[in-house]
């Protein structure tokens, strides 16, 4: 794998000049859209890395994964999906037109915004911040190291996301959020803005390639059920409206972030990271998914 | 596998009685609720095989996944997904909101009603005779026997289908369909109306369970790779408004229909087929959706 | 007023040149731009007119007005409403996304194409030669003299309406629509295509601003209420997606069609006609908004 | 007028069992549904009134027209109607569907709810406290006595008004919104809250009808223009989702709250208020749409 994954690097990292970084706050703006990076990992721990993968960025949506496995474990599933939907929908990640025409009104699924500000008033805790402790403690546990977190970029997402503020006040009227609406944005925020590397992620997609056991610490840390349940949002919609293309393409689980991250599961096989901040039209890092859909193909991973 | 099989049956069963037959047609509304049957082929070709497995039904929006390997056959991968979209939705089988909507026009995916006319107005032959026994001898062939036509079905959903209609007229206006719109629907009427038995219906599975190839007669009827997209399509839309939850659920590739039919695939291991035609508020078999739930549990086939 | 009329006309006719043609169809397509003419015609039939007043145009949508106040004298006001609303809408006049997402399902008034189909099934007659004739006969009688019908027009716009096919077949399915739905379609092409000019167009706006009373004829044609319900809803919805603006801007009922006509009355003052086919972006004359608004400041014409 | 008028005060005040009060805050929902007040006033200053007519009800959306024309004169025309639409809509008075799908985004016109949200960022002055005092005194200015202020309904739709909030979030979010969202909504609320009976609201009315210029104090508060502009919104949407109907079925300009209250407007003749709390459907006080048809049919009030 070694050898075919450098080709593979270097025959997509072009794709990354097409691209175009985040901008809708500073500091994603800033990141090099040239850099690159891909780790895989398999169900021993063994590594197989190209590029820039030591370097941090921002987990942005792929939290969603996380925070929806904590509030199954907090909540139920009979409550999660009593606020929250289980469909895919072909309307963009921050649309809001569909929580007002359906009835009942609900977020579609919790991979869109409104469907993860929904789950972040759900993770338990006295306060905002044992509740973000809760979720980055979880994350470490995955991955038996510590996890850093963005202040620039939370605080930069605070300050401009009122689209989600819009979200999370329907939401409130309508009585999907319960608590206080400021307080649930805070978390979602600050979820958004832990940080990983390229290794790191290869670690948290390796616990969901591992049916919910840490392959670093050999702990489980949630069920087999939980873990499929997250990876069936994953294919269906987890690469924002390219889920479906993706699935034809590549058809493995994944979830990307506007930070170019995309984490990738080949189940009972390889946990996936790849990192390029270049991102495409509907916001997945560009040479990131090139990269995948010939890995898919070389090594045979789709799960169809 | 038997005797859990038998199990899983009775067990299941009950549902039916919970669930309505399909009603906008009188053809369909006739049909007796409590009929179920379920069939598993193994890719050597041993069935299991409990209830009414041996009678006929319409395959419906099952269909659909035919016509589309057969488009792409046709037409290419390239020509299709220009005029048919490869995302799942939110929105219903039958709605044309989207059709205005989206920008470019066009219908969000081959499973939803507007999509599966377009793939419909793609398939080769001189006339609609000729496209409609392209049809019916692919399925044959794939069986390896004679499939059965239900006019009386065809006739009632072609007298009848003023949405679907209407839908057609908006895709012929946006350039979507290029034929006569008449006689595209004709078509797409026709193919909704062959029939099947469950072990026919296990058959035609098995072959996308067997990656392309018939089980029955060895012959390579379509590449890896389309059934690969196919089945990615079933996962992501095949179950109506309920997909995600049936992938949450089940976990594995699967296409219902009104009639009452769903086929499910088990990659590299089964194909299935369930009847029951009282159905959900969504329009999937009641009986059937409950009891794949359980065999998926029970024999771990889910693709996640 | 003849004074300042010549003086407004030369002052826009100069907007013409900034508008397009109706390009849809070819013999909509091949009218001059830069034709304008405006008539006014006072409540003792004495006529203002300047430019092109004797050249005929199709009344296209502006017969929506008459077909309304017809299908009211043969079902009822009550019938009438229970299949079409009386709500403007900030939908194009096209569109057919209300019709799926309203709750019922009915078009929200009857100026906009769907409800104007709706309406074209309420008109008496034991066959559409027979509804046809009713229509033109009603327009005759006003005017006092024949009224001609452009049959390449009617032709055209038959052979390419496929948007207005889907919405008549959607009807048709909900079961707004009655009859058969091509004869209603064709129904509706024809009454589209009928022609007048602008002398002509004054003459049947006069019969409105005069409460319901030929001015040519003196002849009573329908009652004063409905008068002022079909004037009303030209306020409301008669100018397109500009409506609104039309209102605040002019301030009297209208009614324009694609073919560069617009109707408008001065209620108990006068019957105004403005044609120029070169059209802005919504679909109106664009000299003829101009116009009419100058006139409307000029004369004080504004019922508000 | 006074005898007809006590007439159909009796035949009307029935109506108001058949409806229901706001209950969406306790400070509404305590009001006495057969409460019934109706108040004419001809521009010598001459009143007829009947019932209910000196107890104090809150403006909610009739304070919209008068804020609508308070931005005008702050900002001018083209700069109102850059952030906010002129066209009615078929959409419900909360809906922020069209903020969404329309392009560019903006609310359709300054009577629903977003619109009117937009419209009060646009109130000159240092502070909330300042332009609340120019709302409050315009409307004094214009009856010639205080206006007083409900505190208790202020708070209680300041807590609860997410629904407005979501709307707001968004147009910030694409600026249509330039201050702060908060301080914008506590001015909307606050406006909504401001109280009059049916003698003062005549009085508003009456001004309207006037041309601009107020009846009891002889001084002109705006433009001839602009206040046909804004009983030119009052026709195409001044009373939430059966604008349309009341055009046809009352034909003057009018405006509706959920307090209860209609400030209707017979140009050049009369400032006409009606309340009842008693609302129907869409939220229209019920006995007052019905009295008001009675008195447009008996004094020929009709504007078409």
């Amino acid at each position: 794998m070694e050898k075919v994954l450098h080709t593979l690097y270097h025959k997509n990292k072009v794709y990354c000049k097409q691209g175009k970084v985040a901008s809708y706050i500073p500091a994603l703006a800033k990141q090099d859209g040239e850099k690159f990076g891909v780790a895989v990992m398999d169900l021993s721990g063994k590594f197989f890395a190209v590029g820039d993968v030591e370097e941090k960025f921002t987990l942005q949506s792929i939290s969603k994964v996380f925070t929806l496995m904590l509030a199954i474990i907090d909540k139920g599933q009979e409550y999660v999906f009593s606020k929250v939907g289980m469909e895919p929908t072909g309307d963009p990640f921050n649309s809001i037109v569909k929580l007002e025409t359906m009835n009942p009104s609900k977020p579609l699924n919790p991979m869109i915004n409104a469907g993860a500000i929904a789950i972040s008033s759900m993770i338990k805790g006295k306060n905002n911040g044992e509740r973000f402790n809760r979720i980055r403690g979880f994350l470490e546990e995955i991955i038996g190291e510590k996890i850093t977190f963005n202040e620039e970029v939370y605080l930069s997402e605070k300050e401009t996301g009122n689209r989600n503020r819009a979200a999370a006040y329907f939401m409130k009227d309508v009585g999907i959020i319960e608590g206080n609406v400021e307080e649930v944005l805070d978390l979602y925020f600050r979820h958004c803005s832990l940080e990983v590397n390229c290794i790191q992620l290869a670690k948290l997609a390796g616990m969901l390639a591992n049916q919910g056991v840490s392959v670093i610490t050999g702990k489980r840390m949630v069920s087999k059920e939980i873990t499929q349940l997250v990876k069936s949002f994953m294919v269906t919609c987890g690469m924002y409206n390219a889920s479906g293309q993706f699935a034809i393409k590549v058809g493995v689980p994944a979830k990307s972030g506007v930070g170019g991250g995309i984490m990738a599961v080949v189940p009972n096989k390889y946990g996936v990271a790849v990192w390029g901040p270049a991102l495409d039209q509907v916001g997945n890092s560009i040479g990131g998914v090139k990269i995948l859909e010939d890995m898919s193909k070389e090594f045979d991973w789709s799960i169809f």
